[in-house]
Order: C-alpha cells, then structure tokens, then sequence
C-alpha cells in the first residue's frame, strides 16, 4: 500500500464509524421506541470514543505530515492531505480533560434548558449558558484566533468565515432589510388561511415525494421518513436521508419542509462516492450546504414558475380545499412577509433578523462584553428594534431553541450565509442557463440540478467557500444579491414602488 | 474499577459495536435503499472486525483468566466468566487466514448459490458448497469435539447439543411422525381457502399488532416493521426490533409470522438489561429462543382457546371474508397438515421432516461419507421417503435454503429443537398455571408471560439449555411432548380414533 492509500484506509475507517453513528442518530429521530435511548446513547458514545482516538492517532498523524511534504500527489489528493492535517492539528489541541468538561457542562446545560424553557423561567439555565460560555471562550484560547476570539468557532461550522465578513453583511442586513420589510409591513396584507386547513397527511406525503421526484433526488439512494423536526443525514452519497413532518392543518409545514431537506439531500447524493471519508467527499461548510437547501426551499419553491409547474396538481390533490384559490392567491399566500416572534417559523425575509439579533449577542459573549443574565434584556430590545415585536416570554424569546445549550456558537450565521449565497448561486444559474425559468415552470429541474452538479456538489472540499463563491459566480459573497431578490420579489407581491 | 467491573466494561464496549451491527442489519432489511447496500456492507465489516479485535484481545483472556479463578464470585458471575472465557478460547482458535478463508468462500458460495437457484442447476453451486463443507470440516478440527467432527458445529448455534442426542429426538421424528402423518393424509382434509382472499394490507398490519399487544410485547421498548423475510432482532433489551411480511392474497403469512415473532421479541424483552453485553444478558441457544416464538405461533396461536379469544376481532376486521366462516372451519383451516416441498411453508407436523432430511444430510457431510453432488439425489429420496412428495427441480428441492451456503451448518436442527422445548415448556406450564386454557380463551396472556419471564426470560444463559429444561419441567428434552401434543391436537381436528 502506498502512504496515500493507507491514508484513504484510515479515512475510511473513521468514516465507517461517523456514518454509522449518523445512522444510530437517524434511527433515534425517526423509529427508535423511547425506552432504548439510554443504551443507544451509550452506543453512540463507544463509537464516538473510538473514533475519537482513531483521529487523535499518532500514526495517522505522522503519516499525513509524511504527506504533505510529498511533491508527486494530484491537486486533489493535495487538497485532501491539506484538509485532514489541519483537521488533525485542531483535534489535537483539545486535551482529554477539556472534552470531558465540555461534554459534562453541555449535557447539564442541554437538562436545564430544557427545564427552563418548560417553566419559562431564564434564570434556571443563566448560570449553566454562563459556564458554557466561559468554556466556549477558553475554547476559542485553545484553538487560536486572528483579530476575534468568535472567528474560532465561526471557524468550526463556516471554515474561513470571521467577523470582518460577517459585519459586512450583517450591516446591510440591518441598514437594507429593515427599512425594506417597513414598507412591507405597511402594504396590504394577503390572504393564506387556505393553508390552514384539514389536508389529509397521506395525500399530503404523497405529494411531498413527488416533489423531491420532481426534483430528482434518487430515491434509489435515499429516502423519506417523518421525524419531529424535519434533517439530512447520510451514511454515503449512496444512502441519504431526508425526513418531513406532516401536520393536518398546516400544508406549508410539509411542502417546504420536503423542498429544503431534498435540497441538502441532492448535494450529499452529489458528492463523489471515490472521495468517501476524504474531505473532497464532504460538503464544504455548513452555510454552503443551507445554499443548496435554501436555494431550492425559497428561490425556486417559493417561485411563482415553480407554482406553474406544480400548483395544478396540487390542486387535484385537494380540490375541495384549493378550487376557488387561483394560483396568484396560492403565490402571494405563501410568500407571506410578517415578523414574528418564532425563528423556525420565520419568512425568508424577516428570517435574517433572527439570525442578526443572534450574531450581535454571540460576538459581544466571546468578547465578554455582555452577561448572561443580561441577555433576556438585550434580546427582547432588539426584537422590538428589528421585528418591531414584543416578546412576552423568555420561552418564545431567548429561551425558543437549543443550540446554544449544545455549545453550538458559531452556529447561527451559518443560516444566513446559505439564504445569501443560494441568492447569488441562483442568479449566476441564471446567467449561465437559457431558459431556467421556462425549465422551472415545466417542471424540468434537470438543468438547474446539473448546474449544481457541476458547479457546486462534485468538488466536495476542494475549493474553500470563499474560492467556490469566486470560481461559480465571480466575486466573493455580496449581499446584494439576497436583497436584490427580495426587492424584485416582493416589491411585485406587495405591489410596492 | 475492581476486575470484574473491568471485565463488565470490556464486554459492554464489544456489545456496543454487536447491537450497532444488528442496526446496520435491521435498516438493511427494512429500510436501506438499495444503492446504499456496498458501503453498508463496507462499514459493517468495519465494526465486525473492531469488535472481533476486542474479543480475542490478550488483556482480556488474562483478566479472564485471573476472574475465573476467584473465589469471592457470586454465582451469577462466575457463570458470566465461565461462559466468557469459553466464548474467548473458542475465538482464539481461528487463525486470521481460516477467518478471512471463511469469509471468501462464504461471499463465493452465496453468490453461486443465488445463481444456481436462479437456473435451477445445482452443478454451478457443487464446487462451492464443496469448498465450503472442507472448511466446515477443517473448522470443527480447529475447534475439537468429542465422538463425532458435527458435535463442534452444533455446539455454535445450541451449545451442549450432540449427535447422539439428536439421533435420539429424530430417530422418534422417523418412527412415530411419519406414521402419524401418514393417518392425517388418509383422513378427510380440511378447507383453508379462506385464508386466500383479497384481505387489506393496512388492516392486516393493524390487526397484528393488536396480537402483539394482546402478548404485551411491550411498544415502548421495540417496535414492529415490514421486511422481505420476518426476522427478530434487537439493540438492547430495551429496544427489541419484529418484522412481519404482509401479504394481500394471503391472510395466514402476517398472522403468524407476527405471533412467531412476538415470541421471540418476548424473549429479548426479557432478558436482564442489568447484565447487557454479558452472557447472562443472552438467550441460552438458538432453540431454546426458538422454543419462545414457536410456543406463541403454534401452541398458544394456533389453538383453539387463542381464536376463541381472538376470531369474533378478525371476523370484524374482514366482515365480507369471513361472516360465513365458522370459528370451527377456521379452526381446522388454520391448522392443515399437508406434506410439502418448501420448509418455510411447511405445516407445523411436517415441518420436522424437513429438518430431519438436513440433519441426516449434514451429519453424513461432516463424516465424509456423502459427496456434494449426491446430495440432490439423497434429498429427492427422502422427501420422497418422509413427506411422500416428489421434487421437480432442485430449487425446489436441495436448493431451496440460503443457510449452507452461508457456512450454517449444525443450525437447521435448532428449529426442530425449538418445538420440541416449546411442547415440553407448555405441558408444564399447563400444570403450573391454574386455568391457563381459560386465560387464553380470554384474551388474557400475562399468566403464560410471566411464567416465561420467571421461568426463562430472566436467567439469560445462567442455565444450558438442558439444565434450564430439567429445572423447569423435571426432565431432559423428551420427543414425547411434542408427539402427545401432535396426537391431542390432531387427532380431534382429523377426527382420528
């Protein structure tokens, strides 16, 4: 074996372990009955531990060094050695001692949150976040930095992305958006009850598959299943697992659902099968990864050519329901702009607001600048400030999500970046191919599902975000492309000036 | 950490990678999509070889060692190092070259085998299956056994079972079943075309699982699925996985492919979660958990008092099928006793056949006295001789079964064995428990469920198989059980003197 091929052997391994710990996780969200979650967990750990060490292991670290100094390897092979070394440094700058503590803190912060957003009550989950948030901090020690101690999380989640970029953005989020979704807000509003009612699940689960057939997922290597909240999850490019969530009184919460995972779903059937476990077969960054799903979800599901394409039959699935709503109610319905309290429940506008008040809090944490318990405080303000909504309880306010009780900081931007590179990616597509829109609206997503082939999921890790972002479209992650969307958009749905 | 703490954590660790196997097994045959079969195959063979590394791992044979000669044990774990340290030897005896041996010729001979089926041409499959019986051959030398080279490859699926112990219970099979079959044919037969009507999947489906809850087979700690083959399989005692097959045209496949099993998924829900991973936490053999579902199947689910509980349901369920069948001709349709020529269709009668043809075949193998391409002849012969029926083509005939071509050898016994401790288990639990015929006839199974889980369930492998038997019913495994149980049974539905 040569030293690259016994570097694959490794990867793979490693890999064998990762993909099936997604598999155990993919089991625990869809069928797993309740009384075997401890014993799953305990087999997840094993797993994780194992893994743990086969990436922490000094033969695979010297081999990679060996490697990288290497001169006969291919561009890609070299990207790859590049992607696992630094993958292997960072992993060895976490003593065994620091794991444990994050691990302990994270499950007992994970416990109160869960009990604090229960009673509604800040308080009980203040002093875990605040020993979360100094370990996150000395995390960032650990990891190193340049200019913030933030870049070294962002880090974890959007390689490359660091605070200078995403002040950029965000300020036009906020001097841009804002002002935009005022005159929004004081348009007429449209209708959308029609969403609201009785659809029956099964018709509409059947409906959901023909739509991820539509936009040719390969149900061959992948399928659906119901989980509580709607993920992707893969164990190759060859098995990938998209679930929805079906509510009766709520068509929207199945149909977008369904368009978003497919859209993950394509880039992990995308990536190459003769990269597994290498980073060339691994999707780039998180926020890349939401491009592709919210690229589908928004600029093409919420697209009025999309609707020509598919509203007719989803009017045959429910004619008793949507008969007398014509397809301009049924567009205008479901491209709603409303701020609300609720960030999973956001339009794709007013979304970024969420994710703005978000990003302000996690920068002044990592630069110690504000308090836990002061964060209740700050995070109603700016609700008030962006959305112009009040928040009544800390439990629909700061309290409503998670990630933060799992150490996921770094975490939330990543959302915004893929709504602003799905805008710019779909507005390079539709340069690049005549005719997209007519394709759309006949229900052809071949062309654009080869564009994003081509362009996007077949290079894995080879090109970093940014490169990637350059090489497709031009020029590196511009705003303006998001808020040239929603202006053309919306300005004809709210029949703004 | 004391040694035998040690010890606990070693195995829990080496049952984690097993039951993360079992779930890479169970999404394989329920949900995996097809293309994502070569990396699955890949990752299993991962963990499996992970998993054998700890199991033959020098630390744990000496702490093994050092465990079983303690004096301060309790009983319960000196029975857990006892069987441990066998399990560990027995690994140790195989070379890394037999094993990988093992496995070529496996994949080999699998592949013939589906060929050969396909064709019905048993010439492509010979030379396989021939290097296959050597290696079996070359495995029980490895192994060592006492008077006969088949005792070795039993002793891997029944432990403790013995040539001359089966020559006994088959010996009975041949001079009393034969016979008795032979009146069952001579009588009038029954009518089950009932059972082969057009029955709703859905309803089928939800008709089974309230058979199993009527069993308490308990939802909160498994669940069931649909599969190509039924099977049972499960990831703790806590999560304990049935399937069942549905079948439109064909009533009797769900019914009691669910109640088999149930019975078995009864058996792993019992177990001892407190000694997970260890031999205590395991069923004694492939018999005695055998004896669990067939007991449900046929002593409990095809008798009279079960559809006295249960017809007036079913005939609910199917009004238009079966209003005009009476409970009597249900009864008698249900339990048909046909010579056949596929096992797994078999009746519960002739099913012994079936395996008694295998046994003589398999235990001539291991004495070198049959050649593999005699076995069609032979087996054309003796089904000819036991089940009076001739067998056209060899995928009807020797062909019909996957095991062998696997390497199960000494396996097919089990199934035999199976019933025979399912009718000697319910003869004493029929003496034990007042009123149990009246329990059944009420839909009332918790008497028969508990007396199991006091009885079997909970020991794990504490007792071998024929230990447990004596202790439970004051005797070894005696035939007599089954053929009173045949003869009772029978004799009335036939109308025999």
């Amino acid at each position: 074996m040569t030293k690259y091929e016994s570097y694959k052997s490794r990867l793979a391994r490693i890999a064998d372990l990762g993909y099936t710990m997604a598999l155990q996780g993919w089991d625990q969200e869809t069928y797993m009955p309740e009384k075997g979650a401890d014993f799953r967990a305990q087999q997840t750990a094993t797993l994780s531990g194992m893994a743990h060490e086969m990436s922490v292991d000094k033969e695979l670290g010297d081999l990679l060094k060996k490697l990288s100094k290497k001169k006969d390897l291919t561009p890609k092979q070299k990207r790859n050695i590049e992607e696992s070394l630094k993958d292997y440094k960072e992993s060895k700058k976490y003593t065994t001692e620091f794991v444990e503590q994050l691990s302990r803190v994270t499950s007992e912060c994970f416990q109160a949150w869960q009990k604090s957003k229960k009673e509604s009550n800040f308080k009980l989950y203040a002093p875990h976040l605040t020993k979360m948030i100094d370990l996150k901090r000395k995390e960032a020690d650990i990891l190193g930095y340049k200019k913030h101690p933030y870049n070294a999380l962002l880090d974890q989640h959007e390689p490359g992305a660091t605070v200078d970029q995403l002040d950029v953005l965000f300020k036009d989020v906020r001097e841009q958006l804002v002002v935009f979704v005022k005159k929004i807000a004081a348009a007429k509003q449209n209708d959308d009850s029609f969403a609201y009612k009785n659809y029956n699940k099964d018709k509409q689960w059947n409906f959901g598959i023909e739509l991820l057939k539509q936009m040719h997922f390969d149900f061959e290597a992948g399928r659906q299943d119901i989980s509580m909240h709607p993920f992707t999850t893969n164990f190759s490019p060859q098995d990938v697992r998209v679930t929805t969530k079906v509510i009766e009184n709520n068509l929207k919460s199945m149909i977008w659902s369904c368009i978003h995972e497919g859209g993950h779903g394509l880039y992990e059937q995308g990536l190459p099968s003769s990269e597994y476990g290498l980073p060339l077969g691994e999707a780039i960054s998180l926020g890349i990864h939401e491009s592709q799903s919210r690229m589908w979800e928004n600029n093409v599901g919420r697209s009025l050519p999309y609707w020509k394409a598919n509203y007719k039959h989803l009017q045959k699935y429910f004619p008793a329901h949507l008969k007398n709503v014509s397809l301009d109610h049924f567009y205008k319905g479901i491209n709603l702009v409303k701020p609300s309290l609720i960030r999973i429940e956001a339009d794709e506008v007013t979304y970024h607001f969420h994710i703005l008040v978000r990003y302000e809090i996690e920068k002044l944490l990592m630069e110690g600048k504000i308090k836990v318990n002061e964060l209740p405080e700050f995070w109603n303000e700016h609700y008030m400030k962006y959305l112009g909504v009040k928040v009544k309880s800390d439990a629909e306010g700061v309290l409503q999500d998670v990630h933060w009780s799992h150490g996921s900081i770094g975490y939330f931007p990543t959302y915004s970046l893929g709504s602003f590179y799905a805008a710019q990616f779909f507005h390079q597509a539709n340069k690049d191919i005549k005719g997209l829109q007519k394709n759309i609206e006949e229900g052809n997503m071949l062309p654009l599902l080869n564009w994003l082939r081509e362009k996007i999921h077949r290079h894995g890790k080879f090109y970093s975000a940014e490169d990637l972002c350059k090489k497709v479209t031009g020029e590196k992650l511009n705003f303006k492309y998001f808020m040239n969307y929603a202006k053309d958009k919306y300005s004809v749905i709210y029949n703004l000036k």
